[in-house]
């Protein structure tokens, strides 16, 4: 038993032939199977060291950087995180057989509508090898066979990992095939896997722009893409200064380089005397450059200093992922609305105010996966939602918007049943 | 005010500022809307077939066929059915503003996913100018702004039909760009509507292969692809024979041109002897040619006549849309589901049994988007499933699988509310 580093065809076969014996699969043995990798993480631990060690040493020496290192480094602490994440998806509730709804023709057939498994789920992913686990924990969990096709700069780390999942998989009674890993980085084998329509079901791309672009270019399997978080914070007219400081802030700076994270900063300019300086003093104070718009500019400036600078056009469009913030004035909620229309990435947005006229129009007017009222936008999460993990963040609409967790690692089928119902 | 056939580009931008506007936009201006085109449809009979008749007798003139002419071909009591079947979508239930889900988050966040328009939708069509009215009705109720693109052969009627609709409806307080249509049927023009990511957020095509085939080739806006139906009837040995009899002949027979009849019939083989005479009598008797595999050929043949022939491997693949069936012998329910999943297109498959092992067993063993026990195939509908008019049958995992209604015609969104919360 190993995990198959053969032609990436065949490795997508056999997790389809795996893929039909798991659907059928039941809870308590899929949960047995998490609880068994778990276990064999915690219990190999050196191993997985000693495999990381390798990557770690070739990334020193194509001097990769520092940020991307630590992306690849892992740890007996990291590790053991890694296990308590796979024991947190196994208690979470399974999302196979959910009767989504059902009822009563007026024929008499029963109809039901049950959460089913995908199939057989692709995950492309960049550096972090802690995603070979997570992304395979949630996709057995949710009844499918995973394909991970890691970076080559994490080859080691990453079929460390995999060869320790798909062994203690087989072995708490999962099919051969579950958990496989197609080697290598290249683009070739991207675009093979990309396009195996009869078995793959699904390709997550987990990674940057271009990972998602060289996806685009070539995938003829459907593909969920997490397009970037353009995400806007607009403070009302009739909002409490107070939460609008704490929010803003909190959207910004809590954790600046991920997707929920607020790039724009949008004030009514009735306010703007009175927050404009308040909050650029906040932000500048917490590290936070601003780039402000004509309007804002003077008391901008003003309040922060050389941390402000005036806003280019490019700048509404730009997700910094960085303690970098865009502000500009507009004349109502509907303003607001409209520029997020225009430079929104459809992921999170939020608006602070005491008005229920300027909440409805932002809650119907504003098109996004998540739509805040008096709350930071840092909140789209699945674990926050109450999902339980997720495999990242999707901004598309068709098939899940929002956070991807189990339920969206299914689809459903309808169940009908008849006493020899036929069709008049 | 005229049906946009200006440039494909700018014609989408245009549904897009419509669906801005049509997804705040009441349901009871919307099944306003509805009535008027109705109202308009029935008022402008004449209008409607003096353009009809330009495409038939071009029709005519192209020596299209008999069959093609009946499709594109409208009278007064087509167009009133058509009528008629706008103001039965005004009566469905509003889809937009339901809440799927909802809940509570520990920390007092009120987390709704509610339901929304998608934006924009193009359907793609062949032939049948009807088309061009059901789907601008679904879409307009699901709050959806619409781009037709029609096929040449039907360019007269489809104009007509859409400029109606698209007056109708601004009349009663649409916005303009809600209903539109991109002229004349060349590839190139496809190839730019499936190509607007910025304002087309899904194309549905509705029509044979090739279109299919057309779009898979260009498309960068996501499809949905009703793909064809290869059905199968498995009589399992505890069948009821008598309904057996019913409910093969029902999904051969009631309907044989249609994705959701049946083209292979399955017996368990202990029941050769007994089932297979009577129901190659009974399909043959109603005119259905037999391809019998080689353990059913004698008996089939036996009952049959000229109308049985021996099955080629094809035959399991082939959707014939015509009164033929392919005829197999299994040995067992588990063998009725390697087959389906050998061969099977997802779509529609039955039992008919009075085992409940045999039944469970299919039911979580195949995959497709309909699985019956003792029903015919014949009821994957939306119209049949209580879900109203549908525009098509997804036979895809993501999204919409099944019949696409006006639930499916719509995406969702999170509307979060608190009073300042900030991530910790």
């Amino acid at each position: 038993m190993a995990v198959a580093v053969s032609p990436v065809a065949e490795t997508c076969r056999a997790a389809k032939r795996a893929a039909r014996v798991l659907a059928r699969t039941d809870t308590a043995v899929k949960d047995e199977a998490l609880e068994a990798i778990a276990q064999a993480l915690e219990s190999r631990i050196a191993e997985i060291l000693e495999a990381n060690e390798l990557d770690m040493a070739a990334g020193r020496e194509a001097q990769i950087g520092e940020a991307l290192l630590d992306r690849l480094r892992l740890d007996a602490g990291r590790v053991l995180a890694i296990a308590r994440a796979v024991r947190q998806i196994a208690a979470l509730p399974d999302p196979v057989g959910e009767v989504i709804d059902g009822h009563r023709l007026a024929n008499g057939l029963d109809v039901r509508k049950v959460r089913v498994p995908l199939g057989v789920v692709a995950v492309v992913y960049e550096a972090r090898p802690n995603v070979t686990i997570d992304a395979a924990a949630l996709c057995l969990k949710s009844g499918n066979a995973i394909v991970l096709r890691g970076s080559s700069s994490a080859e080691h780390s990453n079929r460390s990992l995999a060869q320790i999942a798909a062994e203690a998989a087989v072995g708490a009674g999962l099919p051969e095939g579950s958990v496989s890993l197609v080697a290598g980085g290249g683009r070739e084998e991207l675009a093979e896997l990309a396009t195996q329509r009869e078995s793959v079901d699904l390709i997550i791309p987990r990674g940057g722009e271009s990972l998602k672009e060289a996806l685009q270019a070539v995938a003829t399997v459907p593909v969920i893409y997490a397009a970037s978080g353009n995400c806007h914070v607009y403070v009302d007219r009739s909002a409490d200064l107070q939460m609008a400081e704490r929010i803003v802030l909190n959207a910004k700076t809590q954790r600046p380089g991920v997707c929920n994270a607020a790039e724009t900063l949008l004030v009514h300019e009735q306010l703007a005397e009175e927050f404009v300086p308040r909050i650029v003093a906040a932000l500048t104070g917490a590290g936070v450059r601003v780039r402000a718009d004509a309007g804002s500019l003077g008391l901008a400036s003003a309040a922060g200093g050389a941390l402000v600078e005036p806003a280019s056009a490019a700048d509404w469009d730009t997700e910094y992922l960085a303690p970098v913030i865009a502000l500009g004035l507009v004349d109502s909620a509907e303003q607001a609305i409209e520029h997020i229309a225009a430079h929104g990435s459809g992921h999170s947005e939020a608006i602070v105010t005491r008005d229920t006229a300027a909440a409805r129009a932002f809650q119907l007017g504003v098109d996004a996966a998540c739509v805040y009222v008096n709350a930071s936008t840092r909140f789209t999460d699945g674990g926050e939602f109450g999902m339980g993990a997720e495999i990242g963040n999707s901004t598309q609409k068709l098939h899940a918007r929002g956070p991807i967790g189990l339920r969206e690692l299914c689809t459903f089928k309808y169940l009908v049943e008849g006493d020899g119902h036929v069709r008049p």
